[in-house]
């Protein structure tokens, strides 16, 4: 296997509402736990490759100054949801080429101060003008979705359900309250068919990486990286919205890793919405086309089977703040790798996936995508081979 | 001397107020002049690195679709008024490592439809809580500069009679008016010792460039580009705000390309403000700490004098669409290399130098500054040397 760069160190704040707290607090927070984990100090630093949607302009070089990270390149990157994801991705190739010798990937969104609920859509897009936010551009697709495969209301309401129970493990995560089948469907429809407990939250928070050359001992390998964006959507394909593109770049990034989805012992995926990860774990391969509900309800993807999807809680309980959500999924792989993610733990997790998808409107197969493929640390390989 | 990358082609669209243009029609016109002069088609794009500041998210990647650039990587990156200096700069080093074959570098920006004037200070600053919009920052500047240098209202007013004079030459610049020294002191004062004809005006544009491999023939080569994050900015400092990160980009690029001031024969500067240019120009070392307004009286920078500054106008004539800036820079570098400038020509023009500025406040000494050097064709040097 090939490896682009290693991971040495991963840092994340709590995830939730948390409007009093400045960006370069939340940076601080992040920032610094990566650079203890990674066990390097803030000089090392050779350049920054940073996510964010809606931070205003210089948020990442204003943030990251209290730290000492002055004078190098520092990158801001906006994919939509897959921001931060991005920014690793980038960081990642700047490492692999000899660019630069230490990176620091960061991500970042302070969302609710500016916004109460749904974040609008784009009024020059002729969607947006037609009030495409996001709950209904999903509540179309799981519509679509339920119509095309005969996906249950229940076995949508089951990704909430597992998702939320998993972060109930999760002390950062915004949501600790795990509720039943019952809960979720009884609580208020957002967008037909998808309710409240099937949609993630607006949040506040940052997340961080210091990426090293492969081979650095210790930290966990990126066996591969793949980033696409997305082409139009034909309304005709049997495919809903994003399946496409998420199944392409995980394509490439199993070539990439020369590993399987059936290889995968632990998935990060993009929850935004229940019906999110149903077609995504398709799309990554753990499922056929159309077998996605029934995957959920079998308890595969549950902490306890066979390939947990989100032991994190996801989107729909760590909330979902833009630019912070990819790395902060890269995080949880790391740490789930290195057998650090406790009362979650995957036993014996040696490779790890994390899947973003970034934005989309009714007629774009989404923004773009990025999928990763981790692996365990060598010297943990070593001691206790699968 | 080394080389990163080629460039092939670029394109702009006129500046100016056009808050009717949606944000895909420029992008239509600035890309597919780049991507005609470059003579490649669409299709061979493998990755686009895209700058803007204040775009919807998402922005480039619908706007490109509909040329038929999808399904490859699409990096949006905002680094403040040097965005899309910046996406050209990771664009480079995308080639220059093998990562890519062809690039394209891309800047867009829609003005005029979201502010009426000065953009507004970002409040969660102190800075910005006590009212730092831009001109007041680069007033302040003036005003200190003046203290310690005593440069005169009269010398501050002549970057902005020059480079209007050179804006009347250029169709595609937003004002093509020449005002003289009196008619500039005596517009409205808008930070003193600024007045309106000393800032630049916020404008709706985009602009492009196609980048493949060093060796492409025609095309203008990269010999270097160096990119720098701000520091903080002591204010015991005799040099203003600005002065240092400008002056330690300039001396990377120039060491890596392996040239110095004297040798330039043309530039693009940073002049959102009289005096950013006068500070830029010393920086950038065309002349001696202090002696900047001197230097543009003397006549050296003007179109027809030994060093040429912003023959395009700059962005006190062409317009300042923040993330399409830096690649509408290169563009009239390019086509002043290639000696396709029409009536704003420096004659036998082989090396030029791009400068972008982006952000700061008044704590800090820039968010970031680029400096690119390039270098005309080699046949055009071949054909007639220096």
């Amino acid at each position: 296997m090939s490896e682009l760069a290693t991971i040495c160190g991963v840092g994340t704040t709590k995830f939730g509402k948390q409007p009093e707290t400045p960006a370069r607090e939340l940076a601080w927070e992040a920032v610094s736990e990566a650079i203890l984990d990674a066990a390097i100090t803030p000089g090392q630093i050779d350049a920054v490759f940073a996510g964010t949607v809606f931070g205003d302009p210089g948020v990442a070089t204003r943030s990251l100054q209290q730290l000492g990270i002055s004078g190098v390149p520092i990158i801001t990157i906006e994919n939509a949801c897959a921001s931060s994801t991005s920014a690793f991705h980038e960081g990642c190739a700047s490492i692999s080429s000899g660019r630069y010798e230490t990176v620091l990937a960061f991500g970042i969104e302070t969302m609710t101060a500016s916004f109460s609920g749904a974040i609008s859509p784009i009024p020059s897009d002729p969607e947006g003008a037609q009030g495409f936010a996001m709950p209904a551009l999903y509540g179309m697709s799981a519509a679509r979705y339920q119509h095309e495969f005969g996906v249950t209301d229940e076995q949508l309401a089951a990704v909430s359900v597992k998702n939320h129970g998993h972060g109930r493990h999760n002390a950062r995560a915004q949501h600790q309250k795990a509720p039943t089948i019952d809960e979720v469907l009884e609580s208020p429809v957002i967008s037909s068919p998808l309710t409240l407990l099937q949609c993630c939250s607006i949040a506040d928070a940052a997340a961080a990486a210091v990426l090293r050359p492969p081979g650095t001992p210790g930290g966990v390998r990126v066996l591969s990286s793949s980033l696409k964006s997305g082409g139009l959507w034909d309304q005709r394909s049997e495919l809903v919205w994003g399946w496409q593109i998420v199944a392409d770049t995980a394509r490439a990034a199993y070539e990439e890793a020369g590993v399987s989805a059936l290889d995968i012992d632990v998935f990060e995926v993009h929850d935004a919405f229940t019906i999110g990860e149903i077609v995504t774990t398709e799309a990554l391969g753990l499922a056929e086309l159309g077998a996605g509900g029934r995957l959920v309800e079998s308890g595969h993807t549950t902490l306890g089977g066979n390939q947990p999807v989100n032991p994190s809680g996801g989107l729909l309980s760590r909330g979902h703040p833009l630019g912070a959500t990819g790395l902060a999924q890269i995080a949880e792989i790391v740490w789930q790798l290195r057998g650090d993610a406790g009362p979650r733990q995957v036993p014996d997790a040696r490779l790890g996936v994390v899947e973003t998808m970034g934005g989309g409107t009714a007629g774009v197969d989404g923004n773009a995508c990025v999928v990763t493929v981790l692996e365990t640390p060598a010297s943990r390989n070593a001691i206790s081979p699968a």
